[in-house]
């Protein structure tokens, strides 16, 4: 079987480097349209060989870590090439009902649509780190629309990964993803931007320690990747941010007014969300 | 020379443990109002004896590692006992106008009103690690108030600890630390109480990862404690989650009006913090 990687950043890289030590694929190939991708991917031997986009049709599994734009034409351009019978097509979009919804319909029962809940704010293969996926959630979206043999050979890397397989409509998971992972980027970058239109930012930089730090690290994230990720979950991300606001509005009325108790229990509420993340 | 802390948690406790590292004290005593405190201290080694509040009397070095209520209560209750001439008082307190305004008059001279801008969102004596302060900043306020004596006993111990010495004043340390600690807090815990107000909260955050986790860490925080910071950092602390509301007031109506562009350019700014923050 041979693996077929498009996009050899983070994920996609990250995903080679376990693939090799954990599956048993004769070949790991893959393309990027960053040039310098390429070479570091070759270099650091995330994959065996660089391939053109129409040699993807040699592919037995072929996954798309790349942007939510970048996947829907991807997926365009796939469904014209004579690619093998059996050939399983992965994308790890960060949000799945537009790409679901976009796909070409002489593809959809071969596409795993899949989004691994991992990953760093880092970008690029030198970010790319071999146990990314390990123990980490792969969710699963709208499997009945996928054929079982499609779904077998993904769930059977997943699970060699040391993955735990989540299956949830698209719908479903894009919302969660807004509350779990859109929106607290931006409040991240909320954050930052605050702190940096100060006029004395530098000094109060100087004092961060590793409260901000985690706070803020969010914001180093890639405004290309995630500006898609937002416009492709827009309704959510605004839902998000408005259940948000409605928090931050609530402590600063209770600060305002000296509302010690409430501000308190509304602390102490805060406290509990530990009881349920693991 | 014989340290005493006051105050035996997370804070003190790792100064007990530094210190005895890296410091010549002949003895380091402590004492903390709370029974299993000073138990698990003295299993834990961090003291070599607990002593009585009077029995303070003994030492060179007092360490107020408390709340900053209590800081403000015990300065009362040491300015009516029999010091030592040269004694070294040094306060932890996360705000620092309120505690300097109030120490009694006697005892300002001797006063070394410090913030470790240290910590972890644990607490107690077994929180308690040995490199809490290594490499880190300790803010000292309105230096010109302290005898120089005592700012040389504090400053050598700091050094000692490998910590870098700020000097700053109390009003400017405070509007800083609203934004680089009290107000990220706030916005963790409006974090954690938006996500749980969600009907299927255990489903989101099943799906929370390294982003997500670290965005929700501070909202572990002991209500307590970070209760008592904020009544002492009131209007600052508004000013700051002011600041942060129009930030993020400024993400949704670019969301919502899709102003894609200038999106873009609002997260770019953000990852500019990333520049200035080590």
């Amino acid at each position: 079987m041979i693996l077929g990687i498009v996009g050899l950043g983070l994920m996609g890289g990250s995903f080679a480097l376990a693939v090799r030590q954990h599956c048993n694929f004769s070949k790991i190939v893959g393309l990027d349209h960053n040039l310098s991708h390429t070479n570091e991917a070759l270099e650091l031997k995330l994959v065996d060989e660089i391939i053109t986009f129409e040699e993807i049709t040699q592919c037995d599994v072929i996954v798309l870590a790349i942007p939510i734009c970048a996947i829907i034409n991807t997926l365009q351009q796939l469904a014209l090439l004579p690619l093998r019978e059996n050939v399983t097509i992965i994308d790890f979009g960060s949000t799945k009902e537009e790409i679901i919804q976009k796909c070409p319909i002489n593809l959809r029962h071969k596409l795993v649509a899949s989004h691994p809940m991992a990953g760093t704010e880092y970008s690029g293969p030198k970010a790319a780190i071999r146990d990314l996926y390990d123990g980490k959630i792969m969710v699963v979206c709208d499997v009945e629309e996928t054929n079982k043999y499609q779904l077998n050979v993904a769930f059977d890397i997943y699970k060699q990964l040391n993955m735990q397989i989540k299956i949830m409509y698209a719908a479903e998971h894009d919302r969660h993803a807004a509350f779990i992972s859109h929106m607290p980027h931006i409040v991240s970058y909320s954050l930052a931007n605050a702190v940096l239109k100060q006029e004395d930012n530098e000094h109060i930089v100087a004092l961060a320690a590793g409260g901000f730090k985690s706070m803020a690290r969010l914001a180093k994230s890639n405004p290309k990747m995630w500006e898609e990720i937002f416009w492709s979950n827009e309704e959510n991300l605004l839902d998000a941010i408005e259940a948000f606001i409605q928090e931050l509005k609530k402590a600063k009325k209770l600060i305002k007014k000296q509302k010690r108790k409430k501000l308190y229990k509304w602390m102490q509420k805060g406290n509990k969300l530990h009881k349920i993340l693991k």
